[in-house]
């Protein structure tokens, strides 16, 4: 594969270059890694867009939100790409962008572009895989990226890190059975939208968005938040209700971090951060390849449990053994 | 020092012996390190205490409440140690346990053992140091170990994950003006506990404590808590009130968990989960300890924040300098 002829095609928009070069970019092959490496540093980092995740269990209507978030974003002139982001996708379950049908306008329009997610693969490799999948819908020059996750796992808190807003969807409750938002969600997030917020649903609604919105008051105030934010807010995917007020909350959280110096911070953070991750992730991997290492942890693993040796007494004798093998 | 005779001093509950061996585990001396080493192997982990983490900023009578609540516990024959943990603490600020006089009357119970935070130091060191007090106090025969914190940075995260039950205090709050709760706490608390709800601040402590109980119905269940837990209740620290009743919840849920096999399996988690990360820390300190590492990662900061150089790959050369150096 010509990597230069691809990172070209990509940077022009086409859109089967950008199919081809995501599918690169999460391919676990060494040899592709190294075209991957290549592609991403050819492309470069000059373009970018708009990251927005978004978060919802199966059920609170995620597909018909983001096909009509979507159209309005397009409606207006905007190139949108939408990466999906799920660590337990076999690609046939479905919960998740199992297939293009589940939003077939948007998929239909030129403006925009869909990616389902990965099959099955651990998170760290999924996040890796969805920033640079992000970064080549950017070069490719798309104006905004939704990158939308079930939510399992730490998934959440990965992409809340890779993005410049974060969006939590919810569906009305009904009466005392409010619905467990998982624990530390309700901390990451900028917006929550309570879906589904037309016919009978509407009163739970209303009700619903009250609740979040005085249990995100209980939130200490953090310093990249203006006045009102993280909020609450209601709208209807199905009857396109709120839409445009949910594209006003991300534009004024957004102009207002910008304004601020939080925007580019936040980024920068978030860089520093997965490059970070990416060195401890590079060294602890050596760690865990080490079989010498795996069997002398699963040797001491009852005397740490039972407190016969202190976890630090145990780490020494581990570090004695990694060390020593790769000074070998 | 004799470290055979400091354990077996430790071992039969004597004060001075195990006030010198956590000063012991709290130096940071090579030398103490192994003596200290040394020590928490000649004491084992066959005596172990009842592990409560309890957080709560200045202001919300956290002095009062533990002395109260330690005394509650003396009263029924219980030994209790309190450690506190305040990665801030410069022994002067009076913020944490700066001496005994806040707990005058359980300083001078037989039954209780006080031990301040120790001087400044970062957030790993304390957690090293206080699992290893931990270990020290639940040896010299302690029955119940209140681990306090005022709740700087990750410190809550660090004693929940060394404590049986977490409590978190708070102070009544005045109509809408709701204390911000630091983000992620609420999610980690097994019992929220309204203190002050006595006088005129009785109907505010009422008020706040439906708030919270209303925020954490909002929570996801764990499968550690059984029905009613995480839970908020009021106390009143000043007139002994709902102290009883909080140990009550405390055993409850402790039996709870015991009953269900979650508070074995929480405890060997935590092992591992310390076992683990003293394993990673002490690799990645030798990371942070290389040079040629840092200075290459300085230099390629800018590059990685612009998206120029995609994080993987700024990573791959890190870690090449990094185990070409070890190699060497």
């Amino acid at each position: 594969m010509d990597i230069s002829e691809l990172a070209q095609r990509v940077a022009q928009g086409e859109r089967r270059a950008i199919a081809r070069a995501i599918t690169l970019v999460e391919s676990g092959r060494d040899d592709h890694r190294a075209q991957a490496a290549e592609l991403l540093a050819a492309l470069g980092g000059a373009r970018q867009a708009l990251r927005i995740g978004l978060s919802g269990t199966p059920g609170v209507g995620k597909s018909t939100f983001i096909e009509a978030f979507g159209m309005l974003l397009t409606g207006q002139g905007l190139k949108v790409a939408v990466l999906a982001v799920d660590p337990s996708s076999t690609r046939s379950g479905g919960s998740i962008l199992g297939d293009k049908t589940r939003m077939e306008r948007l998929s239909r329009d030129p403006n925009a572009f869909i990616r389902p997610s990965p099959s099955q693969s651990h998170l760290g490799g999924v996040a890796r895989r969805t920033r640079e999948a992000v970064a080549i819908v950017e070069a490719a020059g798309f104006d905004v990226v939704l990158i939308e996750t079930v939510g399992v796992g730490q998934s959440e808190t990965m992409v809340a890190e890779m993005a410049d807003v974060f969006m939590l969807l919810l569906a009305p409750a009904g009466g005392d059975e409010l619905q467990g938002v998982k624990r530390g969600i309700m901390e990451i997030a900028d917006l929550i939208v309570i879906n589904k917020a037309d016919g009978d649903l509407k009163p739970a609604a209303t009700r619903t968005c009250a609740d979040y919105s005085g249990a995100l008051r209980l939130l200490r105030k953090r310093a990249q938040d203006p006045d009102e934010f993280p909020k609450a807010v209601m709208a209807s995917a199905l009857e396109g209700d709120g839409l445009d007020q949910v594209w006003g909350d991300v534009q004024a959280l957004t102009d207002w971090r910008k304004t601020h110096g939080h925007f580019a911070k936040r980024r920068a953070a978030q860089a520093m951060h997965w490059f970070e991750a990416e060195v401890q992730h590079g060294v602890l991997s050596q760690l865990a390849k080490s079989s010498a290492v795996a069997d002398q942890m699963t040797a001491l693993r009852t005397a740490v449990q039972s407190g016969d040796i202190a976890a630090s007494a145990a780490a020494t004798q581990v570090l004695a053994t990694f060390f020593a093998k790769t000074d070998s």
